[in-house]
């Protein structure tokens, strides 16, 4: 595990050396978990030319977490009065001599940068830009593994759900205790707010759960994930309530399976991350549904459940072997419901036969 | 509900226009619900000298909510490609004439603030500093009532353990039972991720639940909150588990309540915030517990669930009238486990009975 971190590490330093600088600070939490491990929360990590540096807030005491950082890094925790983790490493980072230090733009605050150049003055800093998320796109199979088995969980805990009796019970309660057979099966927790929407509800993307009661006849649709080892999955699966769906529900559950399908067909190697959006996009935009469609009908997932690429209409770049996406189309009839089907699949080349499918329940439309 | 919002706005109107700013840009997410209710995820507020807008990221199918923003307010959403709602709100300001802006340079990231001044660059930017932090510090008893609720509900969830068998089961397991019954009971959600600790992880702070089960003989510390209408309380207790507890945890636990009520007493109005933090780490420190104890013993709470004031002993300022707070010392002894007692109070006048306990679960010590 340990080489892997320092792997990483060194990926990234070779990139920030070659752009000419001497150290760089790594703050957005995914950025630190991907190449330090399991951090507490609010740590930084600084990289120099040799050595790197774990910075934590706060006593050890404070600031619990699951798992330990990789062993081979030095881990200093500040005490209350130091302030900063990001400040003490760019003062750490001068202390050190270096003259050019590279920050996450992109998640460092004005405040704390302008603290940072207060502190350090002579330290010259500069962009180092989504470095560290565009390294984490293209996942390795120890990575790919932890997104299998979250999403077997995700997967266990949507069985055991559809064994039950749905009738009369809220979506909150449907929500938490999918939630809470996550867990059972060996989650860390969910991987994001879990989704059930009924009846006008469903079909929209990410519902908050609410208290509308599930009943005869309505959609039903549900998005959840588990997060093992820090990884995140996605799985959504729509059904209907009662034993006979009515004749728009299988037209729509129809028409939104045709656009998942296709979506889930066009990954490959090589394919435009629009490309794969427009397939989908197309078949329900043919059916008439253009307005009101989701900004995006796919995108990334690991550390964090939204990551890069995004699959989506003014997306740039194309897809690469072993990463990991979403296709999630949907379609949401203001005032009636709608079907929202979500799988995270792997993008394989076609020799190793095409696109591997992590959430593997069943996407016929089950009436329960 | 509408004029407490604008209230609040024209307040913070007050402030930024005496400082000599035409406008302001409010993006931190607890600041924008408390100036314009219940908004989008990544939604930000620009007031003007006279006109309000909400800009809310993507479509509205795409960002659901609970609740819904001030009427009064003139709400504006995004389409996909018009990018971050807080350069577009940036933009609309120099549209209109603004020559200054005040942004919140503690919230803005290094990357959106360059963007704001690419597409802008006649609008001078300024620092907004925590002025909606500030003005939150201070509640009304509108948001205390919530606070109220939210308290009430904590209890009857951990009230509700109490009578449940607990040895045997994991502290996984007891924390997503919390969980399910702030729910049940009507909160939006836990305030923050529930903490079960037992045996050896008893008593410390913000402990996440392992697999861990309870043991005859443990320590049991609990801290949990519930989220009601955006309002985030927060109790924590420490249980025994057997018919009768050791003596170094009854003296460990009638330390712990000795700090803790000594924090409690020494709240009121014009007491300085560090003075209370003393007060409460003297009685641990007079037992010799100096070392390992947090950093904090006491912190407010409201739409966040740690906010301003922090009971610390660097922390500067009196307490106010109306600002809720909670006292949560606690000592943790390293391989054995320790006592947590944490109350969420609200500061009163001695005339109005003193500080108005919220969260009333009994602290004696109980042996379940």
């Amino acid at each position: 595990m340990s080489e892997m971190y320092a792997n990483r590490r060194t990926r990234l330093r070779e990139q920030y050396s070659a752009a000419g600088h001497a150290a760089a600070l790594v703050s957005r939490p995914a950025n630190v978990r991907y190449l330090a491990g399991p951090a507490p929360h609010g740590a930084v990590l600084l990289l120099g030319r040799t050595a790197d540096l774990l910075l934590c807030p706060g006593p050890p005491e404070d600031r619990p977490t699951e798992g330990r950082p990789d062993e081979a890094l030095r881990v200093q925790y500040l005490t209350a009065g130091q302030g900063d983790p990001a400040v003490a490493a760019a003062d750490f980072a001068a202390g050190q001599g270096a003259d050019s230090l590279a920050v996450e733009e992109h998640h460092l605050t004005v405040a704390r940068h302008r603290e940072i150049r207060s502190v350090a003055p002579r330290l010259r800093t500069a962009d180092l830009g989504g470095a560290v998320e565009q390294q984490r796109v293209v996942k390795d199979e120890e990575e790919i593994s932890c997104l299998r088995i979250g999403a077997e969980i995700a997967d266990q805990a949507l069985g055991e759900l559809l064994e039950s009796i749905l009738v009369g019970r809220t979506e909150r309660h449907l929500a938490l205790e999918l939630e809470r057979r996550l867990v059972d099966h060996g989650a860390e927790g969910p991987a994001f707010p879990t989704s059930v929407a009924t009846g006008p509800n469903s079909g929209r993307r990410a519902h908050r759960p609410t208290d509308r009661r599930v009943e005869e006849g309505d959609f039903l649709s549900v998005c959840l994930g588990a997060t093992y080892r820090g990884y995140r999955c996605e799985i959504g699966r729509t059904f209907v309530i009662g034993t006979s769906p009515a004749d728009w529900q299988i037209e729509l559950y129809d028409l939104v399976f045709a656009a998942q399908r296709a979506g889930r067909e066009a990954l490959a190697p090589g394919a435009a991350c629009r490309d794969v959006d427009r397939v989908t996009r197309q078949v329900l935009d043919a059916a008439g549904y253009a307005g009101g469609l989701p900004s995006l009908t796919g995108h990334g997932v690991g550390l964090e459940i939204d990551e890069d690429p995004q699959l989506a209409p003014a997306a740039m770049g194309k897809l690469d072997a072993c990463v990991p996406v979403t296709v999630e189309p949907g379609v949401h009839l203001p005032g009636r419901g709608g079907v929202r089907i979500d799988d995270t699949l792997v993008v394989r080349p076609e020799a190793d036969g095409g696109p591997e499918l992590l959430t593997i329940t069943t996407k016929e439309l089950l009436a329960l």
